[in-house]
């Protein structure tokens, strides 16, 4: 997909803007230790230390270089979306800080540059040397995207030239405890078409869970630890079978995204049967049976992990944003692979709810742990609710979050669209205008996500097919070409109104905006006998703050009808709130009584969307209502 | 109390049979290390260590005295229930080795006797000293009790002497970081009238939790940890406040019951409001918001805990086996104090459901962990169920429940009668024959628990009331003097048959065993919407084996009628089954649908007494079960 989408100033321009003008200059004020009251990061400076430019002692995570790489790919994409030549001058300054940084050999990290050399590529399945890698590469494909100059990928492909002499069959065994680099060699291997690039990302694919097992034998040689991680679970780092005989999504839910990512790179660029199935196989043990209705993934906070089928408790959840931006990076390849519309449906549900779900409307609060149920008595007091906040806190220790975020949202135009031989898919509603080839453009006018109405207008000819995408959520749907209903084929979800177009033709989809009652698989514990709630892509949650605060006594009947109230600008940044006839149950004061049900006081419920949820102060939330 | 009063061979009969025949005999060989494949305990040798006559070191855990303790006092009990010469001169032998063992000035521990002298009384927050001087003190009493000799009991009034002379008010500052040696002084102080007993409970009780912090000062000093617990987790030895302001039950459930059991037994031999008023809150904080519908408490696993108000997950439930039995140790005093029927309501909760739940119906295998929901995918596997076990195991590294369970059965007489001066009262239906004054007994007969009618006959005159509990799951009752239906006064919960009684009068009770259901208190966020069934002091459940496999989609209609199934001899042991007509859903495999609801088939239910689960190899179970 090379044609340049940019999105209008709509509910996703804004969040860019804030994404632009807010985050990014935060995030690297916070990189550079220069926020009052605010951890120390050290990141930029460790870079400093290593480069002869300061002097002292490394300090931060192991995996601090990372949020230096996230900041620069995010940075970067903010330059496509408008021109900054400070922003580009920091950025260039930073750059050379890093390329001083890099030793004679290539090797870039200042964990190990910092007083460890002698313990460079001795512990993988712990110290992110190559999960570093993986994002300072983004960083610099996504760099040299922006600018054009080669400063960064230089330093990067000189690195990477490091990797492939120390790595493969007859060198050095290894492979990333913590992966991204695989998908990031897939975006190195796309850009610069060198075949060795692959080569690496595949010998890291192949070589993981094979035996004997390599952390295992690591771990007995290194004697030294970063944090006494055991090495014989295997799981955690997605390495106890070969990725092909893996059958359920395991593990660390951030890692297993990220692999399954360059997997589907791998596969994508190879045509790899076997990769393509264990993909699936992979895409659907997620889907099927360990996402939340959310899109968020990771069940339990131990491991930041997914635990087992269809355990998925709302309550002790911990759906990192991290996990859910992971989702949509496995969504868009395997999308990339295969025009099917549940990918995107998938991509779109944790989009709109985890992500935009883990940052404040103001941008400046940010969740790691995204539970579906929040109860401030328990959230971070009580056991098992220890890692759950019950309002975003500022910044973290540990930063992959916030930054993660950001270049989520600032690369946004290009999950939107995707140009085949003979079709151009329309994944996301998203307001704004794309380049097509020879000077034509598609301009995309919608309310979305408020409501349903897209209209897709061609500024010059243009021939191929243009496929948009039924959401699984809209029950029916209307498509127009130039004011008359038209019945395309619906071929994997997207409807293909075929080719050619001239200028000024203009299709319109109009979506079921009805808000939908949302029942869980039988076999989810914590879901039983409730409801969801979804209209559009947002699902919807009760919050405390509009519910007279207690919601566990909360029924929604079974026959309830969902009222949809006027659009309101200035709640919420802008929501569309529902309105549900519902119940309130009353007990006894007694912990259990024998015959007497609860009696009922009808209540009108008011849902708001998900992501909204938490910026009015600490309160009760959830999802998931019991019917009555 | 002091009437003696004999269970009859029936239902507890069977359990008292077990006990003394095969558990007894069979944890008698394992604290010797005498069954082969069983975990060494070291528990006698540790003793015979200690006396000089064997060598080695000490061996186990810090408490490990404790479970010598606790088989002498089940062993004692057992002597009063049936004599046994062989059992008797076994333990004079073992008390003989404890008199060795015992140092000079009277201290009393094995741990630190063996190789540890200069550590004695430097860690009393974590070595467990007073805990199993506790455990020892009420086997020398039980011992006394059985026997009338005085062997342990000498050893133990030295050992108490000892530490009467080491801890005070101008001695050294302490109390036990794990609670149970004040029980036991009320015990001791209850048998010897010795006043310096009853001031050494009421210094451990007033002393806890006032300022400075102890636990903390002595951490600071000691420079030595069994297992580096946090001297500033005040809740987990409910060392967080004077006990007088104590509001809510936290921390260890376990130390909090017998705490609370010591407390109560103060306010009853002092007549202390302000310890009386303590007893209430806590009572009300654990049976009003913290205690599952077993009885059953301590809602996590992190540190065997009370976590929050109405935090009751049940597939995460710890509900120790010993904590119910404290449960039942604190009810016990509280109904000594106050004849009010929801105290022994509690204590047959607690008993019928939790703690007989904790064994095997062979005596063989013992649950720790008590939980009202298992899934055998998940527990044990998946984080947040790891503490929990599908089945039984065999016996315990650390073995506090199973000897606990013994000597709660064996000593379960003292829990039936109370008498006071002008009444006896009945708080358990168990069948037997009690020893009244002047030669005249009272004879009951039932076939409670599996029906609901008691027959009292007095086997000559007597001339108190006659108090019968009327339980709070019995929607009806009927009484009966001599075959005559009679209206008596309830008091507190007891229907109160004025006396005198005659030789040969019969008193009929008719309790209403038509099963209930219950419903949880609307606050219980995982018990909504759902329903459990009780039948007389049993908690049903539903187990796989008799209903497919599958509980996760079994739901009961509101209106769904209960039948009594007929009594089952040969079925675990005797139970009587009920069957619900319930409802089996049926979802699409997807994990999500939109507007439909899961399909549904009507199925017969199948539920037996919880207790009686899991002795059919390994399946699911739930207790409450989702209306529709």
């Amino acid at each position: 997909m090379k044609n340049r989408f940019v999105i209008e100033n709509s509910f996703f321009g804004k969040y860019q803007n804030l994404v632009r003008k807010k985050m990014i200059p935060y995030q690297r004020k916070v990189l550079d230790d220069a926020v009052p009251g605010v951890e120390k990061s050290h990141a930029i400076e460790n870079f400093r230390i290593a480069a002869g430019l300061s002097e002292g002692e490394h300090y931060g995570w192991v995996f601090q270089d990372s949020d230096l790489g996230k900041w620069i790919e995010a940075a970067s994409y903010s330059l496509m979306l408008e021109p900054d030549p400070e922003l580009e001058a920091d950025m260039d300054a930073l750059i050379e800080i890093i390329g001083k940084a890099q030793m004679e050999d290539g090797y870039l990290d200042t964990y190990f540059i910092i007083g460890r050399q002698d313990k460079r590529w001795t512990n993988l399945q712990e110290a992110h040397e190559l999960y570093c890698t993986g994002h300072m590469l983004e960083a610099a494909v996504a760099h040299y995207e922006a600018t054009g100059k080669t400063s960064l990928l230089d330093i990067m492909e000189k690195n990477v030239e490091h990797i492939i002499n120390t790595f493969g069959k007859d060198k050095k065994r290894g492979f990333p405890g913590h992966p991204e680099i695989e998908l990031a060699l897939v975006r190195l291997y796309k850009l610069t078409g060198k075949e060795k690039y692959l080569e690496l990302v595949k010998y890291f694919v192949d070589e993981r869970g094979t035996e004997p097992n390599f952390f295992e034998a690591e771990s007995k040689e290194r004697g030294w630890t970063v944090w006494r991680s055991n090495a014989l679970d295997q799981k955690y780092t997605q390495n106890h079978a070969p990725v092909r005989e893996q059958k359920d999504a395991v593990g660390h839910a951030v890692r297993a995204v990220y692999l399954y990512t360059g997997m589907a790179g791998v596969a994508m660029e190879t045509g790899d049967k076997t990769l393509i199935d264990a993909c699936h196989t992979l895409w659907k043990s997620i889907t099927r049976k360990r996402m939340f209705v959310t899109g968020g993934i990771g069940s339990v906070d131990n491991g930041e992990a997914f635990s087992a089928d269809y355990d998925l408790n709302n309550d002790t959840a911990y759906s990192e944003s991290c996990a859910a931006i992971g989702l949509i990076f496995f969504a868009k390849k395997m999308l990339e692979m295969e025009k099917k519309s549940e990918y995107a449906d998938v991509m779109e549900r944790a989009l709109y709810n985890t992500v935009l779900g883990g940052m404040s409307l103001d941008g400046k609060n940010f969740f790691y742990v995204n539970p579906l149920e929040v109860n401030p008595e328990y959230a971070g007091k009580v056991m098992n609710y220890l890692h759950v906040e019950p309002v975003r806190p500022s910044w973290f220790g540990c930063a992959c979050c916030p930054p993660n975020i950001a270049r989520m949202l600032t690369s946004l135009n290009r999950y939107v669209f995707d140009e085949t031989e003979d079709t151009l898919y329309n994944h996301l509603f998203i307001g704004g205008e794309l380049d097509l080839a020879d000077g034509a453009s598609l301009e995309v006018k919608t309310g979305y996500p408020y409501d349903g109405n897209i209209v897709y207008t061609f500024n010059g000819d243009y021939n191929r097919n243009l496929a948009v995408r039924i959401p699984d959520w809209s029950k029916s749907f209307r498509i127009e070409l130039n004011g008359v209903e038209i019945k395309p084929e619906i071929v994997d979800g997207y409807a293909v109104i075929k080719a050619p177009f001239a200028a000024g033709d203009e299709v319109k989809l109009i979506l079921d905006m009805t808000p939908r009652k949302i029942y869980p698989n039988v076999l989810i514990r914590d879901d039983e006998g409730a409801v969801a709630v979804q209209r559009g892509p947002f699902v919807y949650c009760l919050e405390g703050v509009d519910n007279d605060g207690e919601l566990r006594n909360i029924r929604i009947p079974k026959n309830a009808e969902i009222k949809v109230l006027d659009f309101e600008p200035e709640t919420l940044e802008g929501i569309v709130p529902l309105e549900v006839d519902g119940v309130r149950l009353t007990s006894s004061e007694s912990l259990y009584s024998y015959d007497s049900r609860p009696t009922e006081t009808a209540v009108k419920l008011r849902m708001i969307p998900y992501y909204a949820w938490a910026n009015r102060g600490v309160n009760q939330m959830q999802v998931w209502t019991k019917e009555i």
